[in-house]
């Protein structure tokens, strides 16, 4: 499988130009759901140009608060998204992912970055579940952030 | 159907705490994902005290950031979200919320906040389409926002 654009420059940057960009950094949120299982791997920021290069190329860029950067997710683990769905919410200041996802998610070597979980049962009687809390950790990914 | 709680209050309190809130206003983001479709609905903020208030009464509650103040979801609309798993990321300034939505979740009457499409098909030629571009909406739904 191969990336591919999901627009022509102009209209990407017209999409870019569009949105409200009045998070962190001058950023949009965007949030990385798996195209197939409908898993949300992870949240991140965009700015203009990472919106640009998103829609272009057909793989995921996203602005890094804390490098204060571009990157293009996989550029040192090869851990790329192909990215075969973006959609911008009513205001504007948040877009949706949905991508092809190559290994991890996960800076911690997780399918997703939403390990910690503090769930109940729909179904069942009352009965809190904090897997965390426990010290387990889920499905046997590597969790490095404890609640 | 009714809320439930996910946790007892001295554990909400405990988890609330231990996350970290760098996002605009001392916020963490919240992703608010349909527990039985996948579908995510919306983006939002939560603070210290909508995080706890949404652990000890399974009710969501989030940050307003143009209103600066907290706001359970429904208050006004009655469109509830009926809180069934809630997940940190790994580094903690982000959370994940499987919910029942009491009917929709967005402002502007559609299910979802996310409705400005622009994708193209894993499985065919290059095939670009950009819905709101063409000035079609998705699914009949109410669409205030174009992109």
């Amino acid at each position: 499988m191969e990336p591919r654009p999901l627009s022509a420059p102009d209209e990407a940057w017209r999409i870019a130009m569009s949105l409200n960009y009045r998070q962190r950094d001058g950023t949009v949120i965007a949030v990385v759901q798996d195209v197939e299982t409908g898993e949300v791997l992870m949240v991140a920021h965009m700015d203009p140009l990472a919106v640009f290069l998103t829609l272009v190329t057909g793989l995921a860029h996203y602005w890094s608060t804390s490098r204060r950067r571009i990157w293009m997710k996989g550029e040192t683990s090869a851990h790329y998204q192909y990215v075969v769905e973006f959609k911008s919410d009513c205001d504007g200041d948040a877009v949706l992912l949905k991508v092809v996802q190559i290994g991890p998610a996960c800076h911690t070597g997780s399918r997703s970055c939403f390990t910690s979980k503090y769930s109940h049962s729909l179904s069942s009687p009352l009965k809190l579940t904090a897997d965390v809390l426990k010290g387990e950790t889920l499905g046997g990914e590597k969790d490095e952030h404890v609640i």
